[in-house]
C-alpha cells in the first residue's frame, strides 16, 4: 500500500508572512525558543491575512509553524548529531534539528504587540527571512505537559558561559542602543549576553575542558545590524567590540 | 515586497507516513488532543525512515504535525465560528481550526508503544488516513509553558455531557471488544464515552436550554470498525447500539 501512498501524497503550502529577526545567520541563533527571552522579531504576515489575526491579541503565546529555510544540506540523513549529545548521534524525530526530511519548524514565543498584521513576538529562535506557514494560538490545556519526559535530553542541561563586555564593546553597545528595536543600553547588552552565553560555537571549536578553545579564533555573529565580536579567554566569552554589519 | 515574496515562496512537503486512527470520520473526532485518552492511533511511518525514529522511546510525548486533508471547503476564510464560542466569530489564527490558508494540524500525543517504523500513540485527535509531515519529541522545557493566558478560550471550559448505555449496546461492546485494539470491555465503553460526552453534535443540532434536542435525530458515528448508535434524552447521550461499520 505504501508505495502507492506515498506517490500521491505531496503538499504544497504558501508563505503567510516571514521573520524580521534580530537573528541574521545560523551562526548565534539559539537552537530552541525562550532560551534568549530578549530575542525579538517581527513575524511580517501577508495583509490578505489580517483579519485572520483578530483574537490573538488575548494570548500570552503563539506557535510559528515556519520553514528552516537556511538548510544547506541537499540530502537528509535519519540520524543526526544534537550538539548536547556530544559526538553521539539520535534519530531526527527524536531531535528537533532543522534537518529533517519536511523542514518543518515549529516555536512557541512570547506575543509583545499585535499592530495590524504584524506582530512582534519574544524569545525567538529563528533567522531573518524565515517564511511562516502558520500561526496558532499557545493553548495552555492542550500544549503544556508539565510531567512529560524529556528522554535522551534528562540530565542534559544547558551549559552557560561566563560573559564579559570590553570597554570598547560597552561604548559601541551605547551608540547602537539609541538606533535599534532595542531602547536601553541595558537590554541590548543582555541581549548579547542572553544569546553568547549559550555558546554558539560549534562542537569542533569548542575543544575540551584543558584546552577549552583550540583554535584561539576571534568570532563574530550578526545580531540587529550589527556584528558581535567576541574571543574565549580561559573559557569566558569576551566581548570586544561591536562593527556594522557590512553585508547590508 | 510583498508581492516578490509571496510569488516565490511556495514549499512542497511529503508525507512521512500516515494515521491509522480509530476515528474513522469528523464526525465524532474530538477537537483537541487529549481530550479523549484513551483515543489511539497508529501512526505508520514509511520505511525508509525507521531509524529517524531512534531515540524517540525515552519521550513521553510527541508532537505530530499532519496534513488536515479532510477539509472540504475550497475557499479559507479569515474568521471562523469556533464551536465553544457560539455564533461568534474569530481569526482563523486566533483558533486551532482546521479551515486554515495553510491547512497543517499539530498535536501533542502520548507516546504508547514503539515497533519497528510504527508508533501507537493515545490521546489522538485525527482521522483515519490523516498524512504525517514530521515528528517531533514533546520537550517540557520548551514546550511547557503553564502560565500562558488563553485569550478567548479563558473561562470558556469544555461542557461534557452525561451518557447512558442500553443493555443492547453494553452486549455489542462485549462482543467487539474480543476483536478490536481495545481488549477489555471497559476500555471499549469508555472510549465510547469520552467521545460522546464532549457531544460531537454540531452546534445547529444541540438547540437550547429549553430544546436541548430540537430534531429528535439518531446520530451514529464511527469508531474502529463499528457505528455508535446514540439519541439525545433530556440532555443526556443514549448509546442504544453498535452495528457493524458497512463502509469497510
Amino acid at each position: 500500500r505504501w508505495s502507492v501512498i506515498l506517490k500521491t501524497n505531496s503538499y504544497e503550502f504558501r508563505s503567510i508572512g516571514f521573520v524580521e529577526s534580530c537573528f541574521k545567520e545560523r551562526f548565534g541563533t539559539p537552537r530552541q525558543p525562550g532560551l534568549v527571552p530578549l530575542a525579538r522579531a517581527r513575524l511580517i504576515i501577508h495583509d490578505e491575512f489580517r483579519g485572520a489575526l483578530e483574537g490573538l491579541e488575548g494570548f500570552s503565546h503563539l506557535w510559528v509553524v515556519f520553514v528552516f529555510h537556511q538548510n544547506t544540506n541537499k540530502t537528509v540523513k535519519n540520524k543526526i548529531h544534537p550538539p548536547r549529545l556530544g559526538g553521539e548521534k539520535i534519530g531526527v524525530f527524536a531531535s528537533r534539528s532543522p534537518h529533517r526530511p519536511n523542514p518543518i519548524g515549529l516555536s512557541a514565543v512570547q506575543i509583545l504587540e499585535i499592530k495590524g498584521s504584524e506582530l512582534l513576538v519574544g524569545g525567538v529562535d529563528f533567522i531573518e527571512g524565515t517564511p511562516i506557514l502558520d500561526l496558532k494560538p499557545y493553548l495552555p490545556s492542550f500544549d503544556s505537559i508539565v510531567a512529560a519526559s524529556e528522554g535522551w535530553l534528562t540530565a542534559k542541561p544547558i551549559e552557560r558561559l561566563s560573559v564579559q563586555f570590553e570597554e570598547l564593546a560597552l561604548s559601541k553597545i551605547a551608540i547602537y542602543a539609541k538606533t535599534s528595536k532595542y531602547h536601553s543600553q541595558d537590554e541590548l547588552k543582555n541581549l548579547i549576553h542572553q544569546t553568547l552565553e549559550l555558546d554558539p560555537r560549534p562542537n569542533f571549536y569548542k575543544g575540551t575542558v584543558e584546552n577549552p578553545d583550540p583554535y584561539m579564533s576571534e568570532y563574530g555573529f550578526c545580531l540587529e545590524d550589527f556584528n558581535v565580536v567576541f574571543q574565549m579567554r580561559d573559557g569566558v566569552a569576551v566581548v570586544t567590540d561591536l562593527i556594522p554589519d557590512f553585508k547590508k
